[in-house]
């Protein structure tokens, strides 16, 4: 009963890949499989101070006999590519449909809701790419309950989580000490943190901008300060949703949520409002540079239009005196008649007028400072 | 006792059609007809879990019998065309004189209001026109009773409700077994999904004017972008009171809601902040491709006038060479009058300076980097 | 005691004329009377549900005896020119010397204030002028006690409150059988009411100006986009504060107002909202267009750039041809000398030279497209 | 021990003149003394309904007889220029030292502050320059007690209060029969009109520069448009704390102000958001006459542009014609070279055709409309 | 067990110089240390109104005698280079391992965080670099206990909190005789007041660009608005976080801070607000410059394509008519063949007539005001 499926609009596309939206009139909590998605594999870990079981399960019941004990279970689901596992991981978790159909669908704004003994958080995280600028995007959902964490991501690849996994192997800090909601937050902040090395893409980006608007604004500059603002609207919508996300989990006081791991969300949260605050700072600079573009642009025009008004207004009066002593008027006729071309000195007195003419506009040109902008090469 | 309509004008009209306002100083509740509107067929959906009847009524009388049961009843008018039928109506429902106006008159914002013991709801349905880019946006108003749920749409055509119908007919998911809150609820829901596929054909749209801005931008461009903006204002202005109306539903907390439905509400508050984030997305987006139009269209000129000044930069101080040598002064009346006239290289070493010229000109131009630019067509 | 009157700046006068304000450091509670004003005509309405009586009355106290009764007493005063009459008026109603300074003084921001047995009430009338776009506006003052309304205007023309007038004598509606401040909500909506005409024009202006700015932009364009945006200011002006005071109205639950007509005021409250907004939209509108048309404008000169490129282009080498051979080397010193000139085809051959280089400038020029753009008359 | 004293930076000292900020580290409530600024004046009003003192008072202790009685006690110290003075104004007053230091620094913002027995009131009075369009400013920083008001100004000259003064003394209105708090409310008052005068100045030049800007624009218009964006953007400064001042007194019910007085402060604050009202509209038309500058330049281009094209456009061609017969084809051998030189009407039908080149590129130009813009001096 | 280090990027490290972020997913809590960092300095300041003890410290463990007596004790940590120090600094005053991490961790925004027995505060300081335009930036962390003060800051230089310590040592103002909430009032206070300085330079700065871009706009111009439009981004993100810890610190009335320090606290935090007040001022007239700058431009193309204009307007002409006087038809084969060339007045009136063209021409643009601005060099 898999329904049509229509893909989100392209130029959002790059944030939110793979979306997909409803028939409008659907039934709520309809689940709706890409056929082109990866199988989902599933991944349970379970740990208590001195105990760590990390293992591949086959079918989401293998799960149920880790859920009721003291141990935290973190099941992590990676991929989306079937409708029957999904299912029967709602069935094993209670899922509320809501609660399924937000997890499965790829497109979700990142929000946190409360469902009684279940804590649905959406995040979205980033991963940049690696030879050019950009990055990839991926929903996580979390879906924490009194001793468990369900995780769900769209593909396996681009992961910043791993180094969280090793953390409780390895046993290094007070993670295996705390429960699971300690657990979701290290793993928000992995998330969170994940955003910096992608700024810091624009961030150097934007500086080689910078000099290329001053002093060689071609085309692909233009093209490229439009990409970079278009990219950081798309950043700015993933996080923006989620500090308010956070501050949410913070500020509602669950009781899934204790009262030692809300502060170190509000550390979390920080870190979101830094993100933040450097994304705008980076839209304020890119739309900045392209005021400077335009201005660039205009003072180039200006240079161009200064030589060729030198050039012009230097040699269309001489041309114009040339001109004259080409006309073909019968000096046999007349002593008026352009005597100048029988005189013995009329062509270097013709010359010499010449030379005046054109010296005297370039000392005019010179005294208003068009010489050393228009034609000196250092200045441009 | 039909009065004077006048009608709104024309620029929000495309989003509010046949809207109309009072004369200033009318009755409050007056209802006003549009003579062209179709004549109202009313529809009749009454089901429980385990009945469903289906059919179309004469009379809103016809209704009565149906209001007082425990099944859920849903009556949908379609079309407004006369005024007697609506009054009847109004008799039927025992609507407030206020709540006839609101749903009768087409001009409405989408909003929610309290009326003790029903609920007024006032929703927007946009509708992608097939061919060219754009919608058919068309008033939905609800009132929601203790058990059934009167509709009023403007005209029978464009509507996405027909999926909700068949859903109920056929007894698919829980929502027959659910109150009539859950059917504003399913419809509401429906309305809002709605707005997706016409976001769709915007964001294809910017990506296609994004290259055509780049790549060969033309007037038509400039209108284009300023088409969709003004569309995009359009539904701004559509989806936010909307959100308003369903964040009003969840808060106010009326009795005629039940905590249950209200989850599923939060499920299409969401929705509706999704498709707000939308359309503010591409109204900046759009915002910046008039920006870049600017800045290309400079660009533009710059290589326009960087032509004109490498051709006449080149040929105007050639021109006064030619024009030196075109004069006529008498070459016998003094050896100084033109001597090259009569040299044995005369016109080849003329020729040759002209030749030199040309050559140290196209170097500075091509050192400063405007031939590649300018003439290259790659680059254009 | 008339003192110095000073006016408010022009640009302002034109929203709110005839305003004047205070010598900083006088009396608050003082009034100044306009020299020029109209004198005070003052018109009665008294009426219960069986009842009515309309009169105009000579002096304020004639409307003493109507005060105390149960029916509703409406005395209208239109025309401030008299400082006697007004001071006598703030007698007989009782009012607070800052509200009889208020309702004299034309320049008040439309606001609500609560004087316990008195609801103060400033709002802005805005008609339409007949022939040109624009608007006359003036000030409403009213003054809600238990039984009475006093409504003050600034003259008796360009009043869009006939309507009600009729209404109450007719017998229309419940007027009758409501109170004053029913009254009082059926003069609001009037006027809320009056806003719409209004924009009608604005959006019919703007849909002709978005077709000059495209086709025909010239200097009067821009001064039309600018005139619009500066009325568009002042309605906002207008609307805005009102909205507030509407929205005071409604919450602050003055027991001058009953729970019945609050209602009526929440359908008044959508309507100013509605008025605003279409305001915000037009705002928008213009400033877009004012980005149109700078784009049009650039558009326009590269165009005329194209025009003055290809022409120059394509002529000024021909013209150096022509120059080369009117030289005057002589011939028959060197074989080298201009040979061409003595040649049995020189000319034809010179002039196919000519004519192909024509030929492939208007080649490359055709293939980027320029001679298209530049000299269709269609695409202009 | 008068400390190093720094300047606030020149462009906003045309707001805040004589402004100082410490040396970073200092003590709080240090006293720092301009030695250019005038020496401290001490004025005493003290009135009861039927009591009036005033006298200039030579030391601070002069004024302790008059706290303590039930009259009013107005203390109007005018000039900083002394240190001692003002510390033992400080001890007859028993200010905070926070207090002392606010009110002698003469760079802050408005503001209010509850000191238990004492409000302090920062504010800010404009007084316009006569001549130029432009304003004086200074602060006037009041302290509120039982039954005195301390006001601190920081010269003699630009005072608007002086009206208030006459008030006193002839005993107008109720202000002898009302307390201190009354009497700050009225200084206030008179402040806040003198903003009005100021406005009227920008008003007119705003419509000034309007035609300006439209009709001939210069480099000068730019200039002054500036200039207004500038000062208008001090004015803002000025008057936007004092509106949250006046609203923190009506709001924060100090037993220093009766109800009554808070009524007349209401009064007060409608007249700050009227003045911020125009400040803000002002803004916005100052920054349309910007955009609507840079459109007058550039149309101005576009007629340039259009000039030097017609003229190029026809002078080019006719000149490369007149050029070709300039040429020195030998016709005697051969018949093809320029035969047209020995035709009987050749001169007549060359320029036969040049007058039809031309008239045919005239045609061409009025059709496309750019001969009545660019030659005609009407529309200019 | 140092981590890998990765750099914030370059555009915002200006305003947060050696800034870290951890590696995702990283332990909260862990300590990065910057191996180039100076290593840790710390100053035990110890007081009570009779005592003063100052003196340097080689290890933590040195200042435990000091911390639990009723003496404050001052504890400046400067430099970061050395994690044993910071990690036993942690042990000695029991910090959570968060503030540990915060204080560490040198690019926190400014915040007030609460931990029961101890208040966090992260502020940041500016320097004035002495020569150019610019500032040092530099966190300095607080955690204020009972009885002590602790503060980390990066590095020894560009320190304005000297002032401060010299008060303690000197005993000037109430300083000794208060508690270690006082001593980081005054702290902060130097701090915020470390920030007119800097913002002094700006003034200047936008001052003299004022004037550089009305009168002689060059492309630095351009280059230097952008540069302090950055700058001025990177001084409000400094500034803006700063005021709401301030305002968080007054009104979460923790116990560590006294009431009568909450009263010095509202100072602070006015200056604060100035501060920010004048950032946004500047903020606004340096994009108001950019405005300014473009119509300077655009002006100026005005004026080059006027002389332009001007001069091949006059010449075209001109030459055209010499060109025709310059076409070798045969005088002899026709008398209508140029006879002009044969007139005795032939000459003489060819040159009158160009002189009446040129004067013509002249006249026309005199009138049109374009010789006045185009070629005068005043009005440049």
């Amino acid at each position: 009963m898999v329904k049509k499926i229509r893909r989100i609009p392209k130029v959002v596309k790059k944030l939110y890949r793979k979306d997909f939206y409803h028939e409008p009139g659907t039934l709520p909590g309809t689940i709706i499989i890409d056929e082109n998605a990866d199988y989902p594999t599933i991944y349970l870990i379970d740990y208590q101070p001195n105990k760590f079981i990390r293992k591949q399960v086959e079918t989401p019941e293998e799960c149920i006999p880790y859920l009721d004990t003291q141990s935290v279970s973190w099941v992590d689901v990676q991929g989306l590519g079937n409708k029957d596992i999904l299912e029967r991981l709602g069935k094993v978790f209670e899922l509320h449909p809501l609660v399924l159909e937000d997890v499965v669908n790829m497109g979700e704004r990142p929000k946190v809701e409360d469902y009684e003994d279940q804590l649905l958080i959406i995040a979205r995280m980033v991963v940049p790419k690696e030879r050019i600028c950009g990055f990839y995007s991926e929903q996580v959902s979390f879906v924490l309950g009194k001793n468990y964490l369900l995780t769900v991501q769209e593909e396996p690849e681009h992961d910043c989580l791993e180094n969280v996994r090793i953390r409780i192997e390895r046993g290094k800090g007070i993670i295996r000490k705390q429960g699971a909601d300690y657990l979701a937050y290290t793993l928000l902040d992995a998330i969170i943190d994940g955003f910096f090395p992608v700024l810091e893409l624009y961030g150097d980006r934007l500086e080689e901008l910078e000099e290329e608007v001053i002093f060689k604004p071609t085309r692909q500059t233009l093209q490229q300060i439009y990409q970079i603002r278009r990219e950081l609207l798309q950043l700015r919508r993933a996080i923006w949703p989620q500090r308010d996300a956070i501050s949410t989990l913070i500020r509602d006081r669950s009781e899934l949520i204790t009262e030692d791991v809300r502060i170190y969300l509000r550390d979390c949260y920080d870190h979101t409002v830094q993100v933040m605050d450097m994304v705008e700072t980076y839209r304020e600079l890119s739309s900045g540079l392209m005021d400077v573009y335009l201005s660039a642009v205009s003072n180039k025009m200006n240079e161009i239009m200064k030589l060729l008004t030198v050039v012009s207004s230097i040699f269309i009066p001489l041309t114009f005196v040339a001109g004259i002593y080409g006309m073909n008027f019968n000096t046999e006729k007349s002593p008026y008649n352009m005597p100048e071309l029988n005189w013995y000195w009329g062509y270097p007195i013709c010359l010499a007028v010449m030379a005046a003419i054109a010296a005297g506009l370039l000392f005019f040109f010179w005294r208003r400072g068009w010489l050393t902008n228009s034609s000196g090469i250092k200045s441009d």
